[in-house]
């Protein structure tokens, strides 16, 4: 493995695999593993998780790691082609990730969507006009339209909680104050028809996912024997669902348009998940990617509860980005 | 040992063993006795020597640290309970901690006093409620009312420059342009009268130390042997005193009352310390935990002096973490 | 070789020793020749290769580094000597520095020119001032008029293109929206001398570099049997020339005068390196400290093209420190 950017680059059989390696590595570490070897993390947006649990992975390992956030402590750099550098940044990641994957054996990159270009972001391209700067190990951290490490994470949980292949897993939307990417939602979709999963997308009018995220699904999910479906009835969707996955984001209708996402979002306060929400479905668990924001998305009463496995996802980011860096770097 | 969040916690003979550990550190380095060890560092306010010593330590002791500082690279954090968090963080300590701590064999946490509510800073209800939220290892990085590696690196002073235990030491207040929280003064104090000193808090009218801090002094002095008392009387409290520990602090007379903090410390700009301070004390240091504003809380002429013994306070909180770390991690 | 901080300090054959130390590390790495050192880094200003190349340059031998940045989850510090410290500083260098020191096998300092007085910033005050304050080895990470890593990475990249000594090198001034400091352009100047070349200053009207620093470049000139001059005439620097340097900086006429600064580049806008620049040199390649404004300094056109060397003059700050590195702390 060169790159881990998509899980939907990895078949259904390399995913177990990974996750198998990860399984490998909680029971016996290696922590010589990668002495010797370097990480560097390109942070453009903020985190917790990421930003943890990589250099967690790489100590643990016996390697190294350093973190770059441009704008804060280091130049603030462009992205855009062509562009005349007379404004605030001072690099160019043309020459910025090049040279920091110069001094590294591997890069990680995290870029979350502008939310103006509908097309530029399904097709990711600030993400891969930066990948294609490098041919060195290359991990994406979360970019405008995916997160193949928490997806994989997420895969894990499922697992660890033996949630049935064929299980319904419902992806739903919850209310957050301003409109969030679709990197998450687009890459736990896949990753629930890829496992082989009954996939209901949840969520209020306006709020449908992309068509061609929609048709990716359908064509993984012929591929697994999953299936996939989007519906605005909660009540039958959550009728004995076997998990529910919360996440926040941005109104698709008019993909990038502030005013209309202001306007539809206003009504939607409701679209917090509550205990009454699991009428249908007692032993329905409640995953999230974190961080989440308490009685906006999801109410105090479900996070503190043993429905929710929000802290198993995020533990399991430590074991399979050690599985990523170990193939990468290792294997 | 499991945690170090108060020196309180621990007896005298403990915290006699841990200086010991210390000083066997330095004489004889172990610089694999953490390897493979991870500490987490969380701050919620800014550092130079907590933040840099540690890592020191962990290096030096063969281990890893990461630094995560909400707001700055990472999610801004809330920390009150069951608030609906519609505002500027994005994440809630009651996920964010128990996260971090999930990655490492230990973490440590810096929170700052918010300096409204006297009874909440004084039960430390902020730093409890997140160590709480893990039974990992845990330090105290700076609480709103405790600084347990800054008194440990203190006590270690005195007994570098072999003050004898019934010495007079001075915790005196100092100017400073804002109300500083009351965690450095209410650590050292205990410090003090735990290595059974002769202690004299000297201070401004308004700026007394609130009576629980005094009352818990005085019980620490009855079993070490030591004694405390107030006063606001310079000449009396300095003549013949071994050591003045400089701190600032805000107004206690109407605790989180900014205006008449204000207006009771526009009168106190000559509480710096001079030369002219040590006429009755002619052989007596200058302690100060640091970060110091020249010329405001201490004069040039004195910290340049061989009077000062902040460098040396400085350095020792090294050797003092390393020892306490190695307790929380190997012993 | 007991500190870093002027590539001047150094005889000629004491960088050529620097230069093929740096060539062994990268055929024959050490991993293990700094175990259990501590290089701290104090970063009062941006940077992207500095601070991770000097990361990488600890781990790739062994050691350990720790990032300090003022002001960014570090207190602001104030270096002004003398003065009542009651604004948004809170730490002073006195204290600051020695006590990073202290935790430290060795420091690095980056502190950026001001650019108010041109006698203050040729002597290098507020750097040699930190310097002044530690006996620890010390690595200057760019300081007001020097930048002794950048200069012997680029004099590497020299080497590396096979680059006669006595070649014909360019150090062209070129457009930025803003003025730039003088360290780079006084560091490589005097390193280009210093390697025996054929140097021709290239710069407008009203930028010609200050006295001192032409005075000190001749006299390392008659050393090393180069040569050094300054012209306004790009056609007649450029033909024949074997590099182009290309750097940013501020008016030096009335050095600090931002208005007289803004109203001369206004007009100098092209001052970009494109391709008819090199209808003399067909063969010029082109260098630049990075990071670099595109289509500001330099157009796309070069940049991109086989001319440029900016992406191994980078590279080449990892071998170069390393070396630096393990004569500060291991040889």
């Amino acid at each position: 493995m060169k790159r881990f950017v998509d899980l939907a680059d990895l078949t259904r059989d390399e995913v177990l695999s990974l996750l198998e390696l990860a399984r490998r590595l909680e029971r016996q570490p290696e922590p010589h593993a990668l002495a010797g070897k370097l990480l560097g993390l390109v942070f453009f947006n903020p985190s917790l998780r990421t930003l943890a649990s990589f250099q967690a992975a790489m100590a643990r390992l016996g390697g190294h790691s350093l973190v770059i956030n441009p704008g804060q402590g280091s130049w603030q750099m462009e992205s855009r082609a062509g562009v005349t550098m007379d404004g605030a940044a001072a690099e160019h990641v043309r020459e910025g990730i090049p040279v920091l994957a110069s001094y590294c054996d591997a890069l990680g990159i995290r870029v979350f969507a502008e939310g103006r270009d509908l097309d530029g972001d399904l097709a990711d391209s600030v993400f891969n006009a930066m990948a294609a700067l490098t041919d060195k190990p290359l991990v994406n951290l979360e970019s405008a339209i995916n997160h193949p490490c928490q997806a994989l994470a997420d895969w894990k949980t499922l697992d660890d909680m033996a949630v049935p292949r064929a299980a319904r897993f419902v992806l739903s939307w919850a209310y957050h104050p301003r409109p969030l990417p679709l990197a998450v939602p687009a890459a736990v979709l896949h990753m629930a028809v890829q496992r082989g999963m009954e996939v209901i997308v949840l969520r209020p009018e306006g709020f449908a996912l992309p068509a061609p995220l929609m048709e990716r699904a359908r064509r993984a999910a012929a591929l697994s024997g999953g299936s996939v479906r989007e519906t605005n009835d909660r009540a039958e969707a959550l009728a004995g669902a076997d998990v529910l996955y919360v996440k926040e984001w941005g109104a698709t209708e008019r993909y990038g348009d502030a005013a209309l996402d202001a306007q539809l979002r206003r009504k939607l306060t409701g679209w917090c998940v509550r205990n009454d929400w699991f009428a249908g479905a007692p032993d329905c668990r409640v995953m999230h990617c974190l961080p989440v924001r308490r009685n906006c998305a999801i109410a105090d009463e479900v996070l503190d509860s043993a429905r929710s496995v929000v802290q198993r996802e995020a533990y399991n980011r430590l074991p399979v980005q050690m599985a990523v860096l170990h193939r990468l770097l290792r294997s």
